[in-house]
């Protein structure tokens, strides 16, 4: 899965992309990136934007849904994005005040303090489409109350039990669902990449030479980057 | 919800029925018996045969589904009756061996002994739905592995929390999901009706007096009734 037009960008994403300057593909699995974006703010896009969009589009998100997504880092940040652009009202659950205004510079219509019992008191039976990227133990009940009839909380980060346990009288009650999602397909991804021409969406992305990788990845373990690295592969020869 | 024709008949479902000889009813809420089925039969279709019909009808089961009921009861048997008309390919899960015959009987295909770690290894990947119907707490996560992409688990019955804990990796490895349902509505209830008259479906009873129904209700509890004890109300008087 490796976009013909962006040899020279990559994302800190290894398993994916790794980092050779050449790389002989299958041309089933060669994307076409649109003209008209930049090219370091699509490399995300194949890794981040693939893994919120195939969920996106597989529980039909559209301009009646409500979607939420669960902590803003550099896979919900490329879900408001295009969730925005379909005509859906685009919440966010954050931990803290801060991220209200990059959250709503994004394309997020509301912020959830999920510290605060009130809001997420007011919050319970809203979303059709809740995305939880957290990647540690966290409690999804509190979220799982804010889906609606037929509602799906999406997992995709969290690798291991549910810890506190999973509550399935809410599920019961509400027919509703948890579920997984990991990545997606090459004609899926086609499909985003065209999407993100056609509304001229991109990841937002800092650049780096590869000589900074180590000190970027001190910073993305402290969660400070906005919302993906990006290595410009062309540094390699200097 | 209460059947027009089926008033001397009541299931051992108090909290939907009721035990009156006589009930007012908005017409919104009466629903029409097929003539050519068995009064008794039917009155549990109102109860368990809604609550499975609905996740069959919710998660689109028909002729290319393979669809799993876990444990043989009042509910499964009415799983794998209608579940068989529609065409699906229909597996119980049973801990013992005592239940293939019936299973069968009933309409399934095929009966996996979960007690039976080859088997249940063989059966990895294999099923669209899993009804898991039982009341108690159980390990809900060697069923998720015999899911396949795309496919749910419906709980039902059990009341509480998912102990042992659900583990997330197999979720999203194959965008799997654990869903809950109730019972239906009654549009859904009257389609059932229609459908178990157009191929002849009812419950599998036991009908008793009222005069018998402690006894019945300790048989209940051992789980010795195939499939609902009925109530002929009529003896009410006797």
């Amino acid at each position: 899965m490796f976009p013909s037009g962006t040899s020279d960008f990559k994302t800190l994403c290894p398993s994916i992309c790794g980092y050779s300057e050449t790389i002989v593909v299958d041309e089933e699995f060669v994307l076409s990136v649109p003209e008209n974006l930049d090219h370091a703010g699509i490399a995300p896009v194949l890794c981040a934007g693939i893994t919120t969009w195939s969920p996106l589009r597989h529980w039909n998100v559209g301009k009646d849904s409500k979607v939420a997504g669960v902590g803003l880092g550099g896979l919900v940040h490329m879900a408001i994005k295009p969730a925005h652009v379909l005509g859906a009202h685009v919440t966010l659950f954050s931990r803290s005040t801060n991220k209200i205004d990059d959250a709503k510079g994004l394309g997020a219509d509301e912020v959830i303090i999920s510290a605060d019992e009130a809001q997420m008191e007011k919050a319970m039976g809203r979303f059709d489409l809740i995305l939880d990227t957290a990647p540690y133990a966290h409690d999804i009940n509190p979220y799982v109350g804010t889906l609606t009839t037929n509602g799906t909380l999406v997992v995709f980060g969290y690798l291991g039990p549910l810890d506190p346990m999973l509550e399935t009288v809410p599920l019961i009650m509400g027919r509703k669902s948890v579920a997984g999602s990991l990545i997606g397909g090459i004609a899926e991804t086609q499909e985003l990449l065209d999407f993100c021409g056609k509304h001229n969406i991109t990841s937002d992305v800092e650049v780096i030479n590869i000589q900074d990788i180590n000190n970027s990845y001190e910073r993305r373990l402290k969660s400070d980057v906005k919302y993906r690295f990006v290595i410009d592969m062309k540094s390699l020869k200097s």
